[in-house]
């Protein structure tokens, strides 16, 4: 097949030369108007090879592009597999199958509410439920296992209670703080997430807009659709931006990473340690299933599919062997503060304080990762008053993120001892649907709660804010209520209202 | 336009001439008969200028009447703009739009319950819910962010049990007691709440009628729709009012409705410290959005649009700066009792007392201001004990509100120690939906009630409520249970009782 | 009308004869074949004047019927006024207006399941629900204010568990105890309800055959539907019955039928302590206000309507000044042990045992008169660790009634130290569903529950109760839940399991 | 009828012949092709006389197949009722009555998903539930009385929630274990379940075939579809099989099955203490009467029907005296090991290791015996510190089983002290919707769950479980709500998200 790699230099591929390859034997694929062979990696392929045969001697750029950094082929797939340039004229365009669903998905958008209306954080998730395709809205808002921790982020901030001030003359809120020694707007910064392209053409360098509008962090991650590079160019003036990190098993890659951003002007490297290897997400699984699933063949345990959605899909490349051993190499290698991004005790964050780090994320992954990892506020309830007895309160610089939603959680956490909170899904929904307006609406309405709500609780600038100002003795108990008597339940006749008068 | 505003006080207006007047650049409205300029006010308009400009040339008094009291315009507009008296036959008649909701709403008014079918306060909110107009159900029922404090209020009820006692001789029970000096049939007051005309055209002078004929006390609100003197002229006999004040930057108008009041005869002052800012609630900015959405277009997060319901249109002159440091002056200006309204922990109210005011209301403004404020009786129950340890339960007069609907709540407020309870929405509902008979309806059957629960719990009086009737050992836990496990809910199969003989 | 009385005792009125006073002015009703002029009566009848006048100059034998005991007439209205026999053949039959209502359940009725279908006591209430009449119904199942209490009556037992012995050899359980010295088959009793008949034409004599097939004790209630005398003429053999006592406001009165009883052969005399006035229940007053509320104009809160239910309507004769002080003299006129029925915290009971009566039934009425009241078998738990730590435990016998469904319901109370429990509606239920077939195979249905529990626990009888065989931590915990976040809730995206091919 | 017996034997019997002894004077049924005469019998069948009369004179093999292990009618019918071989020709094949709920069933499972849609175990539940025929589903699916203990064994693990460790080079998993000295892949068994063949028609080997694959140990039910041997016939290589015994009464019986499972290789004795007597399970119950119930009158409480489902048909045969005097008889007869598998509480943890036996299950037989008897897990919580305080922790193996569905729920339990968790329900549902690539598969599931979680936890082994990575506060709470206030809760009108456009 080499021949046919050099051959194809001096001229374009045809598509019905390509359409020839497709089989696992030999298999070809177009992307952004180039032929590659994938037949010696359609196994390697983290996402599994089925999704790729399904586009065997296609063009599969629609698919390919939101989940793929751009540089993806030029790293993972060796030169001589690249075929070259295709005469995109001779390549049948597929006539795509009628899809409901689809159909029924661009008459949402075509009745999308107006940005307007969205009033809150939910809003805009509300929306980008039904706008979004099927399989993104998988990927983003699945969580580990039953969701329970998923859901339970934003349920423990229901078990804290204020505690507000009266007579505190607020006329004037200051929301300002620091983070890691740069000055910011509010006390959020906007968190690592993958796949951003699955939500908007243009991918992460939106919300780089976005943060930089309202003077907020933008973190970098690793598996962004947008090039790394990419997301630093979208920097505008002082803005900072941290880096989050997943470890390369080959340590000199991840040097490199490191390096490169510290060299771009990163100001924080978050080191992710709660995804040593990535979580299983069934709703994430069960979309992909639904799209590649009507060729498959109902087979034994044997042969179990590993296909598993687009969370696996990016699995690779991070090393499960990472340890606390690896820390002062980090401290070595660079002068940025070093975070450990999914701490979830508070004998870890000891750990991380005498380990020479300058901060922690008390973090689960949005619940994406261990279900029933509990909530990066309960672990931050847990956390402080040792700390305080110890006197190491300040010694760190200690975040959390996971489920927030409303200015009054951003409170809570920070009541309690946080230095900020980062937030992730709410702009991604915002991004995926309405573009930077969204993300730039979500943050005016943070604000506006923000500024209100430390009004409310009598607290002028986030110094002020402290845990006697939180009730939260409901926050460590995980009570699940005894399940219900359906008969005694069934039987029982509820109360109603006044009827009206033609049904006396 | 001067010489037009002297012009027209000789000749009356015409509907063309005013209908010209139709834009940003020159609007004029109809009010009552009478045209005002109110181009340069729009951009003031505390509800927002586009609510204006829907009317903009054209007769607003139906949409400007229930939200403004009388002396509106006298007030806050320039007697310059006031352009003078219209012949209202030269105005067109809209003719209104078919409106399928308000139809809907007409056909449930014809077949409304009928008074007697009422029999707790509840299903005067029923009712109310199903014949108010939409926009005024709104800001009545709306509550801040996600309104759980709103419903907290009436649950934190329900995690108190009694501890009855029997064998008592409960032939004669006394519901009467006295609030701040004045003796009262019933443990409640009408709290204030704003905007009465909203639910009835007639206003707040129905609850003060209500008020007057079971021996109750009421609470004026400064953000009425009746003007003050209009409430206090419809007193009767030795009737007894409070004022509730929202305290003003410009301290002299805030002096001068504080000696207006007490000349008018006003017995205690109602001094709101739990709204710095008025809240936002979302139910009612969405509501108010409909209203006036259909000319909007969509816009970037740089235009957000500030139109954000009745609830924020009233919130000007509120002071934010209001502070401890003005107590001293309230105490000087008024011979009154000061009452805080709004305290919401127990340090406050430690410092309230120390400040030398009369008394306080454990509030949370009905759950619209700030969510996850504790209820006032969670509240009460942090603060009764520690007063009693210091011996200080009787230097003041302690209230509260939020979430009241049945005697039992009342009940339970009073064994745990305060004076009295504040009752507002239902009230509203009440009277919205049946006018004063449904205001004297709903008295009556609170003080059915009452009898017959301080009977049942063995009290012959008020002064026999005391905390050993009661069970609060549930009352501070903030429980929200373990998020469910669908995947496990929905496969289990429930149990069902026996079939009817054709299913067998 | 006097000469009116005197001539008919020798002819027989004609139906339209009595048919002109039809009105409040003169009002006659036949009840039997006989005509009575209620005119005068009218004011005072417990239940309302509607009611009657609703059947003003006619027959009104079928609605007085089931709630009226057969002597109430004589009892109740002066001879003078029993006006003598009506010629039935002259009176019109009224057509019934169709109901479709009372068509649908003569349906349903039609298809009742079997009585072998119904395997535990909520099944014969799920039969009852759907099969009786709906006023009916609402007489039985309903309880105070917003019926909590009720509910929770059974609900407490959801936070009993169970900590049972193994290997205790149990081939023989003994499930027979002594109740005031009178041995039984089982630990409970059948416990007093009103207005049997309302569920079954024989009314109460019914649950007396029951309750000597299976050897258990049945309370006699003051309301029955029978006479007492038909009672306790449809005891068999040494049958045990004790008698339920509402205590007359005329001392004389209720000496007269405690000595009656006592004659009558009644082993124990159970005065109920819980209910000075009978308790408002709204499901029952918006069934009856249906009843008559047809010919009612909507009026002003001035005339509330007082026709308030079945509930109400027997509601006469209960003295409200009844004291600890009357013990004595309640002791002074009987042989009968004396026990307190309704007792609700543990000073009661200290109370009780000092003032030398012989025993307490901890219960709140069924849920019936206090909302908010807490449930018999929470109050145990709270009374039997004083009485053991003072060695009173055996000074007095204790029984709880109220929400006991099951056997494990039994062995619970047994195991925190109750002699016994009282199950009332689960037996009317049985027997408005099956008559006495019914009410057997509902006893049945527990002795087979109970040997099986009590083998499961490990405990062969009754004396081997006790409390390390049951976990009571959560018992006196009244937790709500913190309201939901209906905005988060709404846009989770619940985990489905495997669709069906054909949807993929 | 014996003369018909002997003869029989030489010459087949035909349909006619038999067809003749259809009623309860003389019953015949066919099974496999061989005639038996019941008619003494009937009285004696466990379950019941009315199943066997639904087949009188009929063959009855495809009811009698699932639920009878194959030597059943020589063990338990004497041979003079053989009646010998019938010619099938002869015998009227029954035309099956259209059935419309067996109809939708097939229909169903033609569109059963294929294996790789199923992720988990809840999802082969799913799909069993919906192809499964209804009395074998709600045999496997039916729990005691309210099946509230059924529900809250996986509930519980609700309310532990994880404290995982970071950075601990979790690159190489470990998840094996010992069992009673065997070396297992997996710290959980497959625990006995009765009637395999209900849901498969190979019954238990399926699960022996299963466990062999992936080396986990199979425990073998007394009450089992295949017989014992064939289930140890199914054993390959070393497999390890346990026994679980229910205790004749007959101790020669018990001494013989015990004896012949040591002989044939099995390596552990689980002697089931929780069912004296099998559990009442009204779904089972329900089920089996609709199936019985057609030819069926309403009869009085007299004649209580005794035909009491699945559960209640296999339950003969089991010693409700045994006691912990049996125990040392036990020792005496065998060298296994002897596990008391059912204990419930810590005072009997302590007797069971001072009794000498080897371990300990905390079970509560699936849910399927007394209702609120607690979970194993919380049972767990409460003996592991009093045996650690006592230094005996080491001295048995402790299991637990009971609600068991995910890889987080078997590593809460190594975390607390168990040696293994069991497995039964979710391996009968994968082998009845998929059969053995079905076992297969959940078993793949939990293994990829189990390394993933205790990576995710920080543990690299099974050792590194411990109880400072559970957080176990809430576990013992059994809270259940107090009931919701239906009016209040009804008039809500709960927050909603934007509106599309068209509705504005």
């Amino acid at each position: 097949m080499n021949h046919d790699s050099n051959d194809t230099q001096k001229r374009k591929l045809t598509g019905e030369e390509i359409a020839k390859h497709n089989s696992r034997e030999s298999c070809w694929v177009i992307i952004h108007g180039r032929a590659y062979d994938v037949t010696e990696f359609l196994p390697e392929h983290p996402g599994g090879p089925k999704i790729i045969l399904k586009y065997a001697g296609k063009d599969a750029t629609e698919e390919y592009e939101p989940i793929h950094p751009p540089d993806t082929l030029d790293k993972y797939l060796d030169k001589s597999k690249h075929l070259g340039e295709v005469d995109m004229k001779t390549v049948e365009k597929e006539e795509k199958e009628e899809d409901p669903d689809e159909e029924a998905r661009q008459e949402r958008i075509k009745k999308m509410p107006i940005l307007e209306q969205c009033y809150n954080l939910m809003d805009f998730e509300a929306v980008a439920k039904n706008v979004m395709k099927k399989t993104a809205w998988a990927y983003y808002s699945s969580g580990a296992d039953d969701e329970i921790t998923m859901r339970e982020n934003h349920n423990a901030f229901h078990k804290i209670w204020f505690r507000p001030r009266i007579l505190q003359d607020v006329e004037h809120i200051d929301t300002s703080t620091t983070m890691l020694g740069t000055k910011v707007d509010m006390p959020y910064y906007v968190t690592a997430t993958a796949l951003g392209k699955l939500g908007n053409p243009e991918g992460e360098v939106i919300l780089t807009r976005g943060a930089k509008k309202h003077n907020v962090i933008q973190m970098i991650p690793t598996l962004a659709s947008c090039s790394f590079d990419e997301i630093c160019d979208a920097r505008e003036g002082d803005q900072c931006q941290w880096l989050q990190l997943y470890v390369n098993k080959n340590r000199d890659i991840t040097q490199r990473i490191v390096q490169h951003a510290e060299k771009r002007g990163c100001k924080g490297l978050f080191i992710t340690v709660d995804a040593p290897q990535l979580g299983r997400r069934e709703k994430d699984m069960r979309s992909k299933f639904s799209d590649v699933g009507s060729n498959v063949q109902s087979t034994g345990g044997d042969d179990v599919d590993r296909s598993q959605g687009a969370a696996r899909a990016i699995s690779s490349f991070i090393d499960p062997s990472l340890s606390w051993k690896d820390i002062p190499w980090f401290l070595s290698i660079t002068k940025m503060p070093i975070i450990l991004k999914g701490v979830q005790c508070v004998e870890d964050v000891i750990r991380a304080i005498e380990s020479g780090v300058h901060g922690v994320v008390l973090s689960n992954h949005g619940g994406r990762q261990l279900d029933f990892a509990r909530s990066g506020i309960e672990v931050l309830a847990e956390v402080m008053p040792v700390l305080r007895e110890r006197g190491w309160q300040d010694r760190i610089e200690i975040y959390i993120d996971g489920g927030v939603r409303r200015a009054t959680d951003i409170i809570k956490a920070l009541c309690l001892g946080a230095k900020g909170v980062g937030i992730g899904r709410p702009f991604l929904y915002a991004m995926s649907a309405y573009g930077l307006p969204g993300v730039d609406r979500a943050m005016q309405l943070l604000r506006d709660e923000m500024e209100m709500n430390m009004r409310l609780i009598g607290a002028r600038s986030v110094e002020e804010l402290n845990p006697t100002l939180v009730d939260v003795r409901g926050l460590s108990m995980h009570s699940a209520p005894v399940p219900r008597d359906t008969l005694g339940m069934n039987v029982y006749d509820p109360l109603i209202g006044p009827r009206e008068k033609s049904k006396l």
